[in-house]
């Protein structure tokens, strides 16, 4: 598996683009994104269980219900979510790329991302189709990644080559995270695309489970949006035989796609509202994966652990509150902590309570922007990992005039 | 029931006091508080859920298994907790306070709070014994509260006077909270006393049903502490007729408790960390009271919904997003929202989308100290209240090195 250029145009077939249309004041930023598949492609889609959903999400579901889908538009500064007329709006959204692609409008995936409960005006939309649609081109994967930024402050891609059956296959994503950002099935906006052949149900099942280790791991602040979801085409271009079933094809597949999606998370993570850290909670010798993963989220999720981190202070005892509230089947005399960098490892807790250990370096090694809380518990043989970022004067700076 | 003047101290019998002993390196911050009845009292209590508890939590829930205790012991600056020696400690604390006293070691309540995983030295706690004993006084209730604040910026104290068969029966509590205030039982530290004579088992029983809609309704930062508890004393010297079983009197006692409590809790939330604002959500129009719950305590939890607040910026669209992601049982097109303060009140959002509304009024609306979040919901006649604060700058200072 290689990493390779083009992002979600690196797969033969797709093209993107992302322009400046009118929804966001600020000119400088882009509001609309395209990614188009040459040929039809297979669908699958993950959504937030928020139970209140965008209207975007709900006229996607509803296209993609057939398993096929051909473009991807999206649009950043309005949420299209909790208005009146927002289904009504998200299907316009479908007719006008339709009409301009010529193509079906119930192949086309649509998503908004931005504040929520204001009504969103077709017009810029309808006025910059043309534009959005000229504009495609197989070099413009980055336009589509800007397009969908909100409080993003960096752009967020990845491609990557890999081999199934002889033929070489590729696989690109972009991603869209920042805030209200909380593991609960899709926590973001990832458009992944893929030449792969792979039926959609095989596509689906690939999607739905690795999305339970890698983007349901990610917590910036504890809050799930309305307008999450995780779409992947993949439009078999790559001529492999088609993947219908489990095996050694199927199972290359999902490592690449664990890559790209492990990949995103961090980046989303490290780039969570207000974040100047990346931090990562690897959790080892649990029970059982679920208790694993239950405790590597409550640290991640914790307030006073992400102040504290930004403080690059080693407070090690937030750490064992966070795994004692967590919920987790653990015992708390077994567990031991520490705190890992580029700049090494230090070990601040064994058996559950505190160890003598320099305050210099550990300062030192929380003061660089990745780092990994390393938990081992007693129990078990079971591990997981969950992402999140530290808590800042700009979070609050951030959420507290976003919308004005 | 009328608001009287003396704390813990308003009830006949109970003196306290409180010091500066030196566990705490600031010396204008007092560290030890004592609270001590003149007769051994009933006593009842309820702990943190959280598996990793302070020491003396086991102490304490050890020391009143038999259904009294006489003295109150608080050290505050450490949490005595994931310390090898912390139980021998808390117990220590517990034998200098009953050799000075000259009563039973078994009837003292102990606990602590402050940082946890480092050693608590017994040594200015044994030094100050003396001096915290010789101070008791009617008069020093405040001594008392003062001394178990942490990052507390107020006093949380309130006394009332109610009465029973006749006798006028008095209750009063001090509180400590600030951060690591999460709902899950008790969270935070709260001790009671009273005059009213009830016996153990009604006692617990009027405090195990007061917190579940109290106490346990009131967020900070989700992060739920390891040693709180709240703790009541009753010894009967207001000569009533043993209260023993549920009826008329029982429900008297009920309502001074309720009373005293959602003063306090109110108290804790607009004093949590970093705040400048309490939060109240009111939630009406549930299923059932555990589904008013659990939105209540979703949106007062919303990391967004405190930033929002903090910014004065009526983002209703957040409030919307919590109450979709709680997990309660909820028509979210049903949902009425609307933001009020000493101010007035307004309405931003009815059958779940938005309604034009005076962006003026409503930041008039949210400047103020304590803003009442009120949705009112579809779904039947139940209802619920969840008190937090605002999410700020100084949340995050405080926390980013607390430590150090």
């Amino acid at each position: 598996m290689n990493i390779i250029e083009g992002g979600v145009c690196a797969a033969k077939g797709f093209l993107a683009n992302g322009i400046h249309c009118g929804i966001r004041k600020n000119k400088e930023k882009k509001d609309l994104a395209l990614i188009y598949s040459k040929a039809k492609a297979n669908a699958a889609s993950v959504y937030t269980t928020n139970k209140v959903k965008g209207a975007p999400l709900t006229v996607t579901k509803n296209n993609i219900s057939d398993g096929y889908a051909q473009a991807v538009i999206c649009n950043s500064g309005n949420a299209n979510t909790c208005n009146a007329n927002g289904i009504e709006i998200a299907e316009k959204m479908c007719e006008l790329l339709a009409s301009e692609l010529k193509i079906d409008k119930s192949d086309v995936v649509v998503a908004s991302t931005g504040v929520i409960g204001q009504p969103l005006d077709i017009t810029p939309i309808r006025d910059g189709i043309g534009a959005l649609v000229n504009g495609l081109s197989s070099e413009n994967s980055k336009l589509a990644a800007e397009g969908i930024m909100t409080t993003d402050t960096r752009l967020k891609e990845l491609s990557l080559s890999f081999e199934i059956g002889g033929k070489e296959c590729k696989i690109g994503g972009i991603a869209k995270g920042s805030g209200m950002i909380h593991p609960n099935m899709a926590t973001m906006l990832v458009f992944i695309t893929t030449d792969c052949n792979i039926s959609t149900a095989m596509l689906q099942k690939a999607l739905s489970t690795d999305i339970q280790n890698t983007f349901n791991m990610v917590s910036v602040d504890g809050d799930t949006s309305t307008n999450d979801m995780v779409t992947i085409l993949a439009n078999g271009m790559a001529g492999n035989e088609e993947i219908t079933s489990e095996g050694e094809d199927f199972d290359k597949f999902m490592k690449a796609l664990n890559t790209l999606t492990v990949y995103l998370c961090r980046k989303i993570a490290g780039d969570g509202e207000g974040a100047t850290k990346l931090l990562e909670c690897e959790v080892d010798g649990a029970k059982d994966e679920e208790n694993a993963k239950i405790i590597a989220k409550s640290v991640i999720c914790s307030s006073l652990v992400k102040s504290a981190m930004f403080g690059s202070d080693a407070n090690w005892g937030r750490v064992l509150c966070a795994i004692g509230y967590s919920g987790a089947q653990v015992d708390v005399n077994k567990v031991f902590v520490s705190f890992k960098s580029e700049k090494g490892e230090i070990s601040v807790c064994e058996n559950g309570a505190g160890v003598d250990f320099s305050e210099e370096k550990a300062k030192e090694i929380l003061l660089q922007d990745e780092i990994t809380i390393k938990i081992v518990l007693g129990d078990g043989n079971a591990r997981a990992t969950a992402w999140g970022c530290d808590l800042t004067y700009d979070y609050v700076k951030i959420n507290g005039d976003y919308r004005t």
